[in-house]
């Protein structure tokens, strides 16, 4: 089975090299010569184009920054369905609107190719370490085939219906993440101020129906979660711009949809705000320092 | 020992039946004449007036619907402070504003009478299964002491701190709670519309970053969470316009604290919007039928 | 004609001011020494109580912060209502909620005593220069009345409806004035951004459907709109702690009506924001910083 | 001079027929047949594509939909710029994001082929009448050779900035008028609920600070502004879906930007909740139904 990677950055590529741990034979791809470099030293096979890469594969990998580069991956007179063999798989696990990738799907089925959604949760550590979340949007046929890769770069793999739904799922599920962060830093903030402490607080929410990942796991405010970023200054964590590209999915799925999400286009602007103050690359918890006074900002 | 009820209404009845099935003997008062059939069925000494209650009680309780009841019931010429005996005890179960705690407090303490507040989680079902828990501000030796009776009324005792730290915990969990709530509304509605199966997104949802209580136990869309109002038209619930009047308890408390909440002051105005639309008796969770079409509302 | 004055800070004292130009006698009361020296100086009447002020008089006009002292200061058994004369008139013109008015001239028509509210637009430079704005909520004849004092302190006479009506102009119209403001802020904040001219920007606004007072009068954006606070570092204007205090008379208001105002809800929490971060006393059209980027704000 | 115009709708088409009648040659295109039939009947020369339109066009118009109308008409092998002549000149008048008009003025540029942005406000009665105002982002040179031919169609003609500049113009200014909107419907229902005769209370606000040309000219409360669309069931205005483009033009260059509005992301979100209860097509100023009880808004 010949695997293409397209994508080799830091989350494609510790996927991709536990690909290569699995004993797979993988034709990677990308732009920076540094991650073809690292690819190349776990054993990849260093190819000079995603086409090179992806001619004659059997599965396509891809993980991109934006719905415009995997639109301009796969598709146009020279994208990769152009070059993919009939009845080869593609496999696209970057986050980007659900839309984009039924455009993709739709191209590469004219051409006889299968093709699934299967962004992921787990950041970096969970990709180096094999244990990220695939949500996978496929049919059920297509959904085994992806498997027998996923399972190599994950530990769960979530059917979560047709080709589209495992961005769906995605953007939904970190909708839900982003305000209920800000409700818990709210919340958090608010009682400090009010003289209960912060752990004693965290322990009534967290046994109560306050309880969410964002005050168990992640609390925003400084340790109260064990390993969280708070702990360590906000840094290492899920980067507060990568939070934020991932409400303006929703917000741009929403207004295809004509759906609205009040909550959501507000939080969009909350974390937009902490990216103007120049937190971009601090873990989004740090949102709590919206709420605590300036001086203790710095 | 003498206990005095003030509040015999859903949960204050339900609590102090609790009281009489554990062998205590329980004073109680309220407005309703059909509070105190009920509780005179049960077995408790009706009395004609809350001070003919807190007369030579050892413990007052009371459970009453906002803080000027509180304020009227133990403050004034003719308050309950003015007739209990030095070194009683005077437990608060209502959920208000901290400040009317700690000035209410400040005054027993004035007379040699000890306070404290416990608000409580676990709505009507808790309350008549002697499940609740008790979120209790009080200092160490005042918290030994009401436990000696809440333990008959609840399965948790958490102590929050000192006294108005009960009513600080349940501001913060419930402002939690109305925003999460909310976010997750948010999430199922736009999931469906793009097309995902919503027990599929639900899945995906609570086994990831976005799960919460509000996901997991009391999911809004209809028959994800088990037993959940969203399965019988929400009705049965913690109803919209007490999670109305727990947001303003924080916006209250966030105002006198000088503290901002942003999106507890949307989220206010939200479930202020339902109220507005005929759903002030629905559960909170009805929250989501914001965000779908119109024809559905019915 | 006597006239009594409860309040005489800095619009209540330069208020009187005008009524002693004009050649009235006015018996003052205000806790502060300096104030009542300003009063003296200025050839008012000292008293030493509100109600040695008040007694005999035939008109009192109150200027208090806020309703828990319009209420301590007219009612209670000691209250001026206990000794005003039957016949005599009322006129408060502190920014207060409308209940707390209607509660106030409730118990002044049980003694005979008319009772007006009528808060003012224009500032402290309006109350020195004589040309505030008078929101009145009176009945017809209690409004001619009015009439013959609030013609020496103000300019325009609005007749606003019954009682309490003047404090419900003053508040919506402020509900407005506090969207409308952050609305300009954002929207010259994103033409800077996207590279327009802020004064080409203000131009197209200002002669299009986006102009109101904010964008024309007092335009956030420093050197646009003529002598705004804008201009002079956001100091000596409408301060942001008066802007949220009487966004908070909305929010208190749409509560206890169960009205919702969701952009009222939100924009009550940017100003405390602003106040958290150190801004209380700027101008609360400073709020165009929260827009700017973090080193601007110093 | 030839003229072309391309997209002959209700706004194009009206403006095409005031150059006509102007005693301009006009060569037209359009997709709908039956925009084309009233073009002719007004003397225009109907042309089978915009390419035969703008061949030989001293001036090519344009008034199309979306930004990627505008890409696909002007830029691409069979582009219009692939037609025109160098020298000649391009007038965007659709309403879209500022870097779409950069990319195209930038593509143009490398032929030799000047041009503008000039969207307009004014809506179909401006159109018709010949009064809109344009906002015109160019040169100096440019916008000396735009005003030849924008003088027949409007009023106004507003010198914003260079290339673009029109377009934050108009967005910004709509990004102000959403919100302002929506705090007038605000305040007018709050103030209605709290016993204030509307009309009382309109002419307070538009008489002080809170005024603004929703609350002056087009007031949302019926029958306060005369000729306002609340006047006639909010038909015939500028339609809810419309703001809402305009307003995800201004989330989607604001995101671009990376600047936050706050009250933006909000109102974007109400407007797109008043199209899913159904009334995309009325005036934007009937968001005051979302105030309002449900029953009042059949």
């Amino acid at each position: 089975m010949k695997i293409a990677f397209i994508g080799l950055g830091n989350m494609g590529g510790a996927m991709a090299h536990n690909l290569l741990k699995a004993g797979q034979t993988v034709y990677g791809f990308d732009l920076s010569e540094k991650a073809l470099k690292h690819f190349a030293d776990a054993g990849g096979v260093v190819c000079s184009s995603p086409q090179q890469a992806a001619t004659e594969a059997d599965i396509v990998i891809s993980m991109l920054p934006a719905a415009k580069h995997v639109r301009e991956v796969y598709l146009g007179e020279t994208g990769l369905l152009s070059v993919m063999k009939a009845g080869s798989l593609c496999i696209d696990s970057s986050t980007i609107d659900p839309q984009s990738v039924k455009d993709v799907a739709a191209a590469a089925a004219q051409k006889g190719i299968a093709m699934c959604d299967a962004p992921v949760s787990g950041g970096t550590i969970g990709a180096q370490a094999g244990t990220l979340t695939f949500m996978v949007g496929a049919d059920a046929q297509t959904l085994e085939r992806a498997k027998q890769v996923l399972v190599h770069m994950g530990k769960n793999i979530v059917h979560c219906g047709d080709v589209g739904t495992g961005q769906v799922a995605k953007i939904c599920n970190n909708l839900i993440l982003g305000i209920s962060m800000a409700a818990v830093a709210e919340g958090m903030a608010l009682g400090a101020k009010l003289g209960i402490d912060p752990e004693a607080l965290a322990g009534v929410i967290n046994s109560s129906s306050g309880r969410c990942w964002s005050s168990e796991v992640c609390n925003p405010w400084p340790n109260i979660s064990p390993n969280a970023p708070a702990a360590r200054g906000y840094q290492d964590g899920f980067a507060t711009q990568l939070m934020l590209k991932d409400l303006g999915l929703a917000i741009e799925a929403a207004g295809q949809a004509k759906q609205p999400i009040l909550l959501g286009g507000l939080v969009q602007q909350l974390y937009q705000q902490m990216c103007l103050q120049g937190n971009a690359t601090l873990d989004f918890s740090s949102i709590i320092q919206q709420y605590l006074p300036q001086q203790a900002q710095g």
